[in-house]
């Protein structure tokens, strides 16, 4: 829609802002920043934000239950429609869960930029959750800090309490964000000084399979100059961040496979191989405790970080000592610092499973052994070029590498034998930082910060951004605002409250005073 | 009690055996060996045999059923009254799972022998069974054969059938065959030619923690030349089988400590210490592939066979090509035969936990790696050894080893950090092959199954009978009746017909044709 002629009822507000009054902004004092506003309006709306956030991570949106991810989507559309948004929900069939996309038109001859989000999470194991991953609470901090009835306790908030449930920090932090500046703008009058798209995927933490196809099949309505990406955390300075690029990924299950059954290891330990032992071998044939990859070949693809980059990264304020304590742990892998360290790819090992441990241990040789692997790629590493390598590398070293379960002849007739199954994955992207939108988007969030932004030429984690770059030929450039503790591919995912209210200030800047 | 003195009014069939007819074997023809006899009878029982079977298996006599354990020593020793044993219940306190004794007495002339088995089994995982362990039934065969209905089935019953639950064979196999071989005697009207004495523990697989106290505080009523060991599998050749020996037994959990919390291995994958690859190179450190175990000083203590010991182990029929074509394996570890290789210390890793696996995978560096290992042991080591030369080898690998959960400055002053926790473990027991009573059984056993026995220096599995040795200073010998493809450990546990039939005629052996 355009912004000057919206049809819904619901948005009544919109009045305001399509008043004479919106280029004056009536009733706000000139010597007020756009942060000044926003924060004021945030402060008096705490407990409506966090109701809005409460209501969004209660809808169980995980993979798992496709259902929960359908009412998200309705949920959000809804939202959009009440603040005047046109909106539809984008797949290719039912079975997909939908992207959420809306839009808010003002003028050909402005800048269009698109927010983007996802609102699935990732998987949960109830049972590692303090409290139910979709019945979220309120703790003072950390999770097993006293819990907070924020319903009736009196604002402001503390901003250091967090708010804990599956989601409340990757990605549905980032929509509530994006929904209360657009709303704080609205309150003072403010119109965005750009047009608006959101676009919220709904099968990012799956790999976000149909990505490619919803943004070709979309491609005109998604014409835009400038992609915003809602997703990962902020620098561990707990300073405003921007990023510019991600690392890619791909993952790969691999079963190794001892025994038909379990054996006792009394009467077969020491002569039938023991699926657990290869597994170690295996691990420790693919890296080392530095994060060495010793793949042959692994790293050739590797483009090398420009000077420009180098210095960003030697510029953020060092984290690593404060990290080591606030995690527990007695080194760090390799001799880099941590940004440093999640510029080069990685080979992470997420699980290992075999027989049984504890109180539920047997005596017996397992009959097989799991290792759950993902691989961080940069550019221009390719998820190919990482199947094909592993591949071959695991044949030199004596594997069978097969690709479903093994028929005897094939157990017989191998000395070490493994099943690879590989998730799609997906390439690397960095772009240039200093072209006029980076120094734009730069710019916009450290006036909002009031001080330095932590300039990152890449996330560690990943996001599938480079289909967006390489599809739509637009810019892209990450704005994570959730805690860097944030647990959010674990039990116990929680969002700062200080971050919201951050991230809140990022996005109203990045609506209203993004200008290249 | 004494043998010519029974007070038992069900024991009607004990006047045959104490009437004159003894000695002449009235009714038998002085052509028919032992053997026969026997055989005559159980082909005449076969129905009431799997029926004394089929009652017992469906007593529920495991660890985590107190009230089954008691209900079952309480069964066994109804069936040794009826036999004419006087028996009593030995237990420390009513807490434990007491040992069933009995005892038949005929003359302090004679000799006197133990007859031991074990009533309780393995847990019982039921999610993992084809049929209820403890709701037993006959199959044709492997778990997925057809079921057969016994109880209407004509006899002789197909040797191969195999009967499933839950201590069918490990030992409640031994139990009844050491009853039927005793029923058979007396129908037969032949009397033991030693005293006998039973003794049936109720907490082996929870790792006979009463046991010593057992033996100390009755050992005038234990006194005995012979103890003969109902428990272990028979050689995969299904030669019967004596054993001079067992391996020792000890269990290590160890934990790895990675971050305290799951982290994001997007963001922190290349830095943070990861467990799960910790406890792959702890493995590694440990042992390699072929079961070589790199721990120094770890086979110091250990004791060569004799030439008696190897030349019985070259003896023993080649099953390695037809054991690896039933398990499915590619190779065997290291160089040597399966009897020879369990002659060796083994390492075996029998679970690995860190993270998740597959659908429920997560891109997370885990917080802790589990490691589940148990040693078996040979003589003259001991758990004590073990544990300290592991503990110092690990320490001596950058390893903190700690006991018990740590605290954050153990964690931030550790590179390498890992808790051990030890179960009590016991040493093994390897004993002469060559004495006058280890050759008496043997040749009872050669004789009963009409050829060569399969006579193993050591069991490959663990027995805590180096205490009979060391507190009754009595001889041991164990005598295992099970199908080596028993799944004793694991779902499915079965016992094959021609096993129970095989162990009958060698516990009536070892009852009638002992003499040394």
């Amino acid at each position: 829609m355009k912004w000057t002629n919206t049809t819904s009822p619901k948005a009544a507000w919109l009045a305001v802002i399509t008043s004479s009054a919106i280029c004056g902004m009536a009733g706000v004092s000139s010597a007020d920043t756009l942060r000044d506003r926003v924060d004021a309006y945030r402060a008096a709306h705490e407990k409506e934000i966090v109701t809005l956030l409460d209501e969004l991570v209660r809808l169980p949106s995980v993979a798992a239950n496709p259902q929960g991810l359908k009412a998200t989507a309705g949920h959000l559309q809804a939202l959009l429609r009440e603040r005047g948004f046109e909106t539809k929900l984008l797949s290719g069939d039912a079975s997909e869960p939908p992207v959420v996309y809306g839009e808010l038109m003002q003028s050909s001859s402005l800048r269009t930029v698109v927010f983007y989000a996802h609102y699935d999470g990732q998987p949960v194991t109830p049972s590692e959750w303090r409290s139910g991953p979709f019945d979220p609470v309120m703790r003072e901090g950390a999770v097993d800090a006293a819990e907070i009835q924020w319903r009736s306790a009196p604002t402001p908030f503390d901003p250091d309490w967090r708010f804990y449930g599956r989601a409340a920090s990757d990605d549905k932090a980032s929509i509530v964000a994006f929904l209360t500046a657009f709303d704080a703008l609205a309150a003072a009058g403010l119109r965005p000084a750009v047009n608006v798209k959101v676009f919220w995927e709904g099968e990012e933490e799956a790999g976000s399979p149909h990505l490619e196809t919803t943004l070709r099949d979309n491609a005109a309505a998604l014409a835009s100059d400038l992609w915003l990406i809602g997703d990962g955390p902020v620098h561990q300075s707990r300073r405003p961040t921007l990023y510019f690029g991600v690392r890619g990924a791909v993952g790969v299950e691999a079963t190794i496979y001892g025994p038909l059954q379990p054996l006792h290891d009394g009467h077969y330990g020491n002569w039938a191989p023991n699926p657990a032992v290869l597994a170690a071998e295996l691990v420790s044939e693919l890296r080392d405790e530095d994060g060495g990859i010793h793949i042959p070949g692994f790293n050739d693809a590797v483009r090398p970080l420009t000077a420009e980059e180098t210095a960003a990264i030697a510029a953020l304020p060092s984290v690593d000592a404060d990290l080591r304590t606030e995690f527990g742990i007695g080194r760090s892998e390799g001799t880099e610092s941590l940004p440093a360290s999640v510029m080069r790819p990685a080979l992470n090992v997420r699980g290992l499973n075999a027989g049984h441990v504890g109180a539920t241990a047997t005596n017996a040789i397992p009959a097989e052994a799991a290792v759950s692997i993902d691989f961080r790629l940069v550019p221009n590493q390719t998820p190919e070029l990482v199947r094909e390598k592993v591949t071959s590398y695991l044949r030199s070293r004596g594997w069978t590498v097969i690709d479903k379960e093994p028929d005897l002849p094939t157990r017989l007739a191998s000395k070490r034998l493994i099943k690879l199954e590989w998730s799609g994955g997906y390439p690397a992207y960095r772009t240039d930082m200093s072209t006029p939108v980076a120094e734009a988007a730069i710019s916009a969030a450290a006036r909002t910060a009031g001080g330095p932004v932590a300039k990152l030429p890449m996330l560690g984690g990943s996001v599938p951004i480079y289909l967006i770059a390489q599809v739509l030929h637009a810019s892209v450039i990450g704005m994570p605002i959730a805690n860097h503790d944030n647990n959010q591919h674990a039990a116990n995912e929680n969002l700062r409250l200080q971050n919201l209210w951050d991230g809140i200030a990022l996005n109203a800047a990045m609506l209203r005073e993004l200008a290249w």
